[in-house]
């Protein structure tokens, strides 16, 4: 099956986004053994959408649009893609009651022009789109395809994992299933060397990317079916586990603070937290896990040297060794499990810039962590970008949390 | 002039990295007073890149490639330009002794393959790439402009600035000038029905679009020079801050966490906040902000309801009015401000989900505010989705807390 990918709005050829929709769906077409051979970007312009969707609907067998599904004037897809179908467009009787029960949710009066997010064809199929007004259209007719998705990535992905994967994955005769391996404290080229022996296999295929959450590795099979493609995954997998051990701290879509608390839930141990350079980011990111509440009993954040000692940090700490040092990221550690009785409190202090503080560089980051009485120190310099400086300083925390927990 | 990008690379159509190169493209051509009007990526494939260029010959005055310069056997931009043109490849003898000291400073002799970068033909002007060693080819033939650039963003971004953009502002007559307004509280289709008696406007154009912090209104003018840009411009944006008045919060590169600090700043009063849904991600937000330390005194984040108590707000709130509830965000606020010793409290607690809590449907968010003293309560239903409620609470929190430094 030849797929097209067209994405349709000003704005991308604005450049005011990048266009992030079309290369997750490239990504996702192999899992569903598709081929894709063209992507292109397209304004709300009548006469160019006519002649590219005209174009893709001669040549390709399945045609995938994204963008142009709103309510506003320039929002035309729906209008090109009837008039390329030949077909006229009626409102959905249904569809207008499920959007006026969306908007009176939300203690709105539906706005006259979200109507024509209700209007389909005679060929038209109505998509589901829970995270938004538009709903979809997956239009089937003289042996092709075509889907439109809207625009806003979260709808689209929705969209497409929930509804459009599962119906091609039926009509599909290949195909790919993959797996990450998550690594952290290993660079990407140490990890290449060591997966060397297996990095020329041609299926599975394995490759390496750098991710802002460490290293991946992408372990990838084709084959008739899901079952067919696992096992000659499996050994594959038995030989990467061999290779990297603990280093992999996770799969898919597995995240550190998943990680780190389904191994806290497991133990049956309790997490507090007092920031001051991540500002609050810490606790939202181990916030992020669902379920977190049950281990977590609370955090700090103390941007304020006074806020510190106020609660519960030595001011005498503070005043020894400075306010952005390894004794007072520990001193906050402690005070932070003392005052939420938590098995394990972690402090982190430092600078995240654009400025130096208290004649430290901007980038400096201390991290404590007390794990029952037992203390730990980090410490790492990093490049003064303030919001790279928070997200870096927060991944730390969670690794170094991780091996205490492992050990 | 009419403009067409065209990115190379069958990574591309995997989805394995997404196309940057042509957003940032997109978005220098407008300052140039170019016009974009299709943009595509195509695969490493001769008979599909021939196709795609031979149309772009066609309908564009002006064609830019990017990727597919490299000493590969995948790489054929060359050779499918020299096609596209009728043109014999010839080696240009000097490109090879600059391709061979660059190899010879980094101590290293230059492979027999890198030859085919030196390659151009009778229309092609080299163009220097001292990042890397694939020279651009410059095309100016049957009124038409071709230009190739290299892939790595680093390489093509200089290539740009450098070297192209000079050449093609000399050729340009216009530019565009625009200014982006963010708007918050006001959905989509209320927006574009407020501002449509403007957005028939065809210079300047007015679009509007949703974002994760709202809607923004782009207000976009075209003219000979900045200064003429800027004067068809004012008149609308004194009708768009007529219309839309403190709907407006910021323009271009504002956010609303420096918005909300630049009036905290201003009027001299601190911050501080006790969240439990949010986990920590309002305090986050708000330090996000460079200078915040100046007016963020600190924040808690009392995930469990002894820890609310602990912190000072009083059991008989709770247990009257559940812990979700208007009530118990009211005295978390005022708890926060008393703690930190703040002007003004921040209390936010409700259920981030995914499963509901104390009887309450996940997405239900209480927020309350203490403004010395002075207090209000905002509650929002939001879909269910754990890392969005998350972030649209607080956006609502700081969006409230604007109105009231406005008032």
């Amino acid at each position: 099956m030849k797929a097209e990918i067209i994405s349709i709005g000003t704005e991308l050829l604005l450049g005011e986004i990048p266009d992030t929709n079309a290369s997750y769906l490239a990504s996702q077409l192999p899992l569903l053994g598709i081929d894709l051979n063209w992507v292109s970007q397209v304004g709300d312009n009548h006469a160019r959408l006519v002649e590219v969707l005209r174009r893709a609907w001669d040549r390709s067998d399945l045609i995938i649009t994204g963008g142009g599904l709103g309510p506003t004037e320039d929002d035309i897809t729906r209008e090109v893609v009837a008039e390329l179908l030949g077909e006229e467009m009626i409102l959905d009787q249904t569809l207008v009651s499920e959007m006026e029960q969306m908007f009176l949710k939300r203690g709105w009066k539906m706005p006259e022009r979200n109507l024509k997010q209700a209007m389909v064809t005679s060929s038209v199929t109505s998509v589901p789109n829970p995270y938004g007004t538009a709903p979809g259209w997956w239009v089937e007719k003289d042996g092709r395809m075509l889907v439109t998705l809207p625009g806003p990535p979260r709808e689209l992905h929705r969209m497409w994992t929930q509804e459009i994967a599962p119906r091609l994955r039926k009509k599909s005769t290949s195909i790919l299933v993959s797996r990450v391996f998550k690594l952290l404290t290993l660079g990407e080229a140490t990890v290449d060397e060591m997966a060397s022996p297996l990095l020329s296999s041609t299926n599975p295929t394995i490759g390496v990317y750098a991710k802002f959450d460490g290293i991946h590795l992408r372990l990838a099979a084709k084959a008739a079916n899901e079952q067919a493609a696992l096992d000659l995954m499996a050994p594959f997998e038995q030989q990467l586990r061999d290779i990297f051990g603990t280093n992999i701290w996770g799969t898919d879509d597995d995240t550190l603070e998943s990680a780190v608390g389904g191994m806290l839930t497991e133990k049956g141990l309790s997490l507090a937290t007092m920031e001051s350079c991540t500002g609050g980011l810490l606790a939202s990111t181990i916030t992020d896990a669902p379920g977190s509440s049950a281990y977590f009993k609370g955090g700090l954040v103390t941007y304020a040297t006074q806020s510190k000692i106020d609660s519960g940090v030595d001011p005498a700490v503070i005043e020894k060794h400075g306010v952005i040092s390894a004794e007072t990221a520990l001193a906050m550690a402690t005070a932070a499990r003392d005052r939420f009785g938590a098995d394990i409190g972690i402090g982190v202090t430092g600078v995240a810039g654009p400025d130096g503080l208290d004649g430290k560089d901007a980038g400096t980051v201390h991290i404590g962590i007390d794990y029952q009485g037992s203390k730990k120190n980090v410490f790492i310099n990093l490049p003064p970008r303030r919001i790279e400086v928070k997200r870096r300083a927060v991944l730390l925390a969670l690794a170094e949390l991780r091996k205490l927990l492992i050990a």
